[in-house]
């Protein structure tokens, strides 16, 4: 059996009532945690920048898009709300493949839901499968996929999405596979392009070109059996023999959800070892960052391939070794506005960047960090974070996701509004439609 | 310099008055087949509900769907009009690439030009400039991005429609190069989908995307400044070390239009020469099909990889050797009914296709045949064509393109209007605006 129709049988049959309250529960995180992000961005010039470019071709205003009080379509919606989502790198990660579930898949359904009366509950179920089937198809091509410089999110984004709408669309097992079929020939986004707003469009449009898929396959529009796994279909056409056991071993016992994580800190998930490791070394040593000569950051080669950088901007700051290990040591904090311009251009983080060096050590698992801070008297520190907060391991509390929310419901401009924006989030499984829920988020 | 600047700088800079008549020339003729061939396939469910499902969330109605006797908004009536365009294979084809280059650039072009009052030079240099970098880059990468499964057009066409789009806007050199850089991070689509409905999706979302790529740029948004050929960009990603060369050199002065080709027959490109020979051989050789023992088709590699199939649908006979030389011997012809399921399900056809195999001859150049026929009585006949009508060698010509549009026009329904629609489109270069020129296409 091709693993479209695996994956489109599992999706069809999947029953709510099976679902259990952890997975429910982690999904209901992965979605607070999501939506917090994009208000938190809800005034950046990339968020109404996009919102202003899809207003231009909108159709029928049903879905609102979070904190611009304002309606379009529902995919032009999710369009913006994944771009908003994602826009900081500051949601979930799905750490074996570097992707950020819920940007793609929870826009959405939520937009869907809100045009056509769903509920919470199956916003929620079809957020999980959809979810599910993103992370799962890219575990089968991971970590080739991202190195050879295709945006994973944004290509298995779409998947998600996909099936998320065909999940609500209520869609057969076979439309479903054809769904993730067309999915595959949308399937776009590249890495070359993360330091610019042309990493949003990818991301954007995997939300609203997986909806199109699903769209398209509700009225009999078809795919290849083999486009995902074919030998001229997309995994190959994107350099991988793909892992097809990834896809479709345990579907419906092991969940990628429960593998899902979440930030405390707005930079890319593989630099919180770093900055958990100079804020622990920063405390450890008690010194001031003058004090300190040099600093070198250990990590594999996806740390080093996405980090070891120049930083000129607010988004090589998010992705960069040497200024996550100069916040640590300077300012010993990393919030939002540490990531912003003003503090791209301070000149103490400039100076500490440029004390920082990055080295490969492949014996280092995916996620970690060892630094060694080497004071200008000689002496020297080394510290190895395995488990940075917001890992699998040591993961964010509800509380501080709550906390997360209203900090970033606040720089969004909505600090009133944040206590209630976050109950109606917290009771999205018990909303039989989603107009309230979303005339609170609208802002 | 970097590719995208060199070409954001030529599109920028370019003036309609430099452009040669034999340019103009080739350019309308592009044009011309282009829509001929969507009117062609206006009853055809693909189209109908591709058109269907962009109403779902279509905006402003403000530009026509050729033959739908509608208007949607710009992007959608663009996804809809590049789907009609190239749903037959039966439109140009540039063949150094096998890119169909009018389907994701015209429908682009003239639906912005009708919602903003461009006028039909405009339309026709914005086209001109957008086949030449989707061609240019298409070049770039040939022939591995296709082997590897990447459907040429679609993955190329949004650079077209964005040039197109940046065009008519008014963007200047950087914002023009920014569009390009965007439209690489939603370049998409498969060659395993090609013998379904998915492979429409592709070609849909070049013209869309890539007028959505221009949209955004002139709003600001960026890309990366080697979102071409960077290590991590759009070719490497792909599979490609690009030869940069193919897009820079000779621009202004070598223009890929003037290579481009149209086809007598509604079959992929590299089957016309099996069908012209397969219709001289029968000619040639006065028996019926009966007589006819076996045929052996020889060509590259392409044409194996894209024709050696089983046939159970439409969409397999266009792209078929064992279809296309049945054609020739059987009915000694090959027509839009010829591909169509009457056909596909023909006993005739059916058992001359199991007569026929297909035989690698790498020294054969792409888009040759040299056919074998093996008669019953052992006699046998071999013929070899290189420049099948429609070829570089042996154009079609204005007149027989003229005959294929009404032709087109008639099978979509259109069989009165057909000459009101000729003369409209061959007036373009003169119309200071679209109104009347889509509203007649409109059927």
């Amino acid at each position: 059996m091709f693993v479209g129709q695996t994956l489109g049988e599992f999706v069809a049959a999947s029953r709510w009532q099976d679902i259990s309250p952890a997975l429910r529960q982690e999904g209901l995180r992965s979605i607070l945690n999501h939506i917090g992000c994009a208000l938190g961005v809800a005034q950046d010039p990339a968020v109404t920048t996009a919102l202003k470019v899809m207003r231009l071709t909108a159709g029928p205003a049903t879905s609102t898009v979070f904190g611009q009080g304002v309606k379009l379509d529902a995919m032009s919606a999710a369009f913006v709300n994944c771009i908003a989502g994602n826009l900081l790198d500051y949601d979930d990660t799905h750490l074996q493949t570097v992707i950020h579930p819920s940007a793609p898949v929870a826009p959405a359904a939520l937009a869907l839901a809100e045009q056509r009366g769903f509920s919470g509950a199956q916003v929620m179920h079809a957020f999980l499968l959809g979810a599910e089937v993103e992370c799962r198809i890219g575990n089968a091509v991971s970590p080739g996929h991202y190195a050879r410089g295709w945006h994973i999110t944004s290509t298995c984004g779409g998947f998600g999405s996909a099936v998320a709408t065909a999940k609500l669309l209520g869609l057969n097992a076979e439309q479903t596979w054809h769904a993730i079929g067309i999915a595959a020939s949308q399937s776009a986004g590249l890495v070359e392009n993360l330091p610019s707003a042309a990493k949003n469009v990818g991301m954007g449009n995997a939300a609203r070109n997986g909806m199109l898929a699903a769209f398209l396959a509700e009225q009999g529009y078809q795919a290849a059996p083999a486009a995902i796994e074919g030998p001229l279909g997309w995994a190959r056409a994107m350099g991988d023999t793909p892992n097809l056991a990834e896809i479709t071993e345990g579907l419906g016992t092991r969940w990628e959800i429960a593998r899902n994580t979440y930030k405390p800190y707005p930079a890319g998930i593989v630099f919180h070892a770093v900055i958990d490791a100079c804020l622990a070394l920063r405390e450890q040593l008690g010194v001031p960052p003058e004090a300190i000569a040099s600093v070198e950051v250990a990590g594999d080669q996806l740390l080093l391939d996405r980090g070891d950088r120049q930083v000129r901007n607010e988004r090589d700051a998010r992705v960069s070794i040497h200024h996550s290990a100069a916040l640590g040591f300077v300012r010993a904090r990393a919030g939002v506005a540490d990531f912003e311009m003003p503090a791209v251009a301070d000149p103490a983080l400039a100076a500490f960047r440029a004390k920082v060096t990055a080295r490969l050590d492949a014996s280092l698992p995916r996620g970690a960090a060892r630094v060694t801070a080497r004071l200008a008297d000689g002496r020297q520190a080394t510290l190895t974070v395995s488990a940075p907060v917001g890992s699998i391991d040591n993961p964010m509390s509800d509380a501080a996701l709550d906390a997360k929310f209203l900090d970033n419901a606040g720089i969004g401009g909505f600090a009133a509004q944040g206590p209630g924006m976050l109950r109606a989030v917290r009771g999205l499984e018990q909303a039989t439609e989603l107009g309230p829920l979303m005339a609170v988020l609208a802002g």
